[in-house]
């Protein structure tokens, strides 16, 4: 335990500034997409920004960046800490950006307090975590989750990789075996209002929430909308209605924590007087766990099924994605919560809505991460904002919670 | 009375299927759009056929065909018996072309039994009743509905015009004065099953229905939804939801006979992943009555912004169109009802849930219309079918309740 610790406010805060100042908005947001101006003159600077900082600079071959602060035995594993510098288009500057930052003060905190690791710790800059081109692309890479086929098509035709000097034949090449790694950490903005809402300082994140989407159909009679009295109508938009109404009843009532959506509705025909022959409704659930998805996606079923009986409608089904819950790994829970306490920092238990690169790492190795308030819960917008002195925690935070890795390193 | 008088089956049967075999598909239906080549063709039959049965062959500036059985008193006003005999693309034999075949029948077997009527009895085969190029074209021409405006705006830069010889200049030159005209009367399938199911021979028609029709707009948040809790959302598809169920149960519970139609709802973003903001649904409704229309318009508005209000969304409300309802003459209502007791029929009294050629009529002269039963209801389709036992006493009604106006004639 090392409580007397901290990082260097002054170094983060203008590291962070001038990170955040590749691609900067009038509004204080970022537009920053993988591999666009800004964002390779970002990575450019990072680059510099390792190097000067005594860390090893390192690309692979899916173009992720980092800096390795080189434990004493050579064979020792490698402990990530990092998140990802591009952003969406006219994001902001916290999400991804400001977790780059913090784990690059956190290594420079260890180098500086010349504290030794019994594994190497690698400050990370993931390749394209929000999808620009693949979602999570660097991350998924390293752990041997991109298939060659989605890299090549994807690929085929473009110069995106010519560009920056990367190929699609090599990107094998970036995967980390099993042994080689030991663990993943990340801080990132929570982008919702639990932790601000409740005060809370950081958010461990338990689980990156599995994603299901489905069409769900409901087919009935088109039929003149003027002559077709009310009660021998097969009208498919009460359907689609009365489904939108019960799913969100569904997850209020029965799956706190979780959350559905119901992004769109296809009507056909889209006509003033013809009655709706088909709505397709476009579903999105998201869960912490295997067995609520499941759950969920039972309940949503017979519902569906439930209101075309009770309309006389036909439903149609189909699953569009399926993402599985990925939990996050419990020695590092406990590493963040302990981190928390010997800071003060008051913290409670989250489930992440989106995806992060953590969940990447399942199969592989202790993955996990801390989330800190955003104002307001914006995201994917200038918006976004967190208060520097939440920044300031998450990075203590992730500092101590390496230390406390450390201590309890086998 | 004339108890005895029937209309020639044969006759009426030779013509109908003649006329039905311009722009026939293979299933049954008709394929006639207004100056399509197969409408051109049928037209030009219709005028050798009104020629060959020694009525005088009428064409005005709006393109209305017509064949006159003219009164002994030159200076008589005019009686209009008729319908359309073009049709929407793909759609049935009945609607329309059963009406003029019904109407050209009429006057054939009162000038058969030289019958001497107090007016001229004018068989019109209306221009572009479905709305081709202008809903309603020649009737409204007719009675000087059309706007110049409408008529220049619709035809400028198109040879729909040259093509069938007509001038967008003379159009107005169709219009008749209220004091050249006695009445208008029609025979039309139902598109609808109110008649078969009630196995009624004839439907005398009260009024064609007002149509209102409305974008109303919910309006929230757009937002991640991963991240943002259920009780955090502004979601827009819930108010719209919640707005197309309230509807249907209002119409049913409180307006009966009356319909209304969520014929679409646009959603903005469209997206899985992101909460609607926008959802714009596309509201329909029908009543007989102006009160009637005006209860629901402020019924359907006080619902969405309760609605709006519940959900913590804001409402727009943009209405599109607004038609009024037209009650038919209660004299032609009563001389139909009058030749279905002649005739034994049994009738009932319906709204009309679509527009018709006798609501251009309002304000000039007494305008009524019967329909006869659609089986199953089906209407601008090749499925559209009608008994021939029933276009027969659709004919025969038509023929009596002409005599019942000339009995009444003052």
């Amino acid at each position: 335990m090392s409580p007397h610790i901290f990082i260097n406010e002054n170094r983060f805060k203008q590291n962070f500034d001038k990170a955040s100042s590749f691609g900067a908005t009038e509004n204080g947001g970022l537009n920053r997409p993988t591999f666009s101006e800004q964002h390779t003159q970002v990575r450019s600077w990072f680059k510099d920004l390792v190097k000067a900082s005594d860390l090893v600079f390192r690309i692979d071959e899916a173009g992720n960046h980092s800096g390795i602060l080189k434990a004493d035995n050579a064979s020792a594993k490698t402990f990530i800490i990092g998140s990802h510098l591009d952003s969406v288009p006219y994001g902001g500057r916290f999400d991804g950006n400001l977790g780059v930052m913090i784990a690059l003060e956190v290594a420079e905190t260890i180098r500086d307090h010349k504290i030794k690791l019994p594994f190497h710790l690698e400050v990370m800059d993931f390749t394209d975590e929000e999808g620009t081109h693949l979602p999570l692309w660097g991350s998924r890479a390293l752990c041997g989750k991109l298939s060659e086929d989605e890299v090549f098509h994807k690929f085929q035709g473009t110069d995106t990789l010519d560009k920056v000097g990367l190929n699609a034949g090599n990107m094998k090449k970036a995967e980390r075996t099993a042994d080689s790694l030991a663990g993943y950490m990340e801080v990132h903005i929570e982008q919702g209002v639990r932790l601000e809402e409740s005060e809370t300082d950081v958010g461990i994140v338990n689980s990156i929430t599995g994603i299901g989407r489905y069409y769900i159909s409901f087919k009935g009679s088109a039929n003149h909308a003027g002559t077709t009295p009310m009660d021998k109508r097969k009208d498919a938009s009460l359907g689609a209605a009365a489904f939108i109404l019960e799913c969100n009843e569904l997850v209020v009532n029965e799956f706190p924590g979780c959350v559905c959506n119901t992004g769109n509705v296809e009507f056909s025909p889209t006509a003033f007087n013809v009655i709706p022959q088909v709505c397709k409704v476009w579903l999105e659930y998201r869960a912490p766990d295997v067995d609520l998805m499941q759950e969920m996606e039972r309940k949503f079923i017979e519902s569906a099924k439930s209101i075309a009986n009770r309309h006389g409608l036909e439903v149609g089904l189909k699953k569009v994605e399926m993402v599985r819950p990925v939990p996050m790994a419990n020695d590092i829970q406990q590493a963040f919560a302990r981190a928390c306490s010997t800071l003060g920092y008051s913290h409670k238990t989250l489930t992440s809505g989106a995806g992060h690169d953590a969940q990447s790492f399942e199969g592989l190795c202790s993955s996990g991460m801390v989330f800190i308030p955003s104002v307001g819960g914006y995201s994917h917008s200038d918006r976004e904002f967190t208060k520097w002195e939440d920044c300031i925690k998450g990075a203590n935070t992730l500092l101590h919670a390496v230390l406390e890795m450390k201590a309890n390193y086998s």
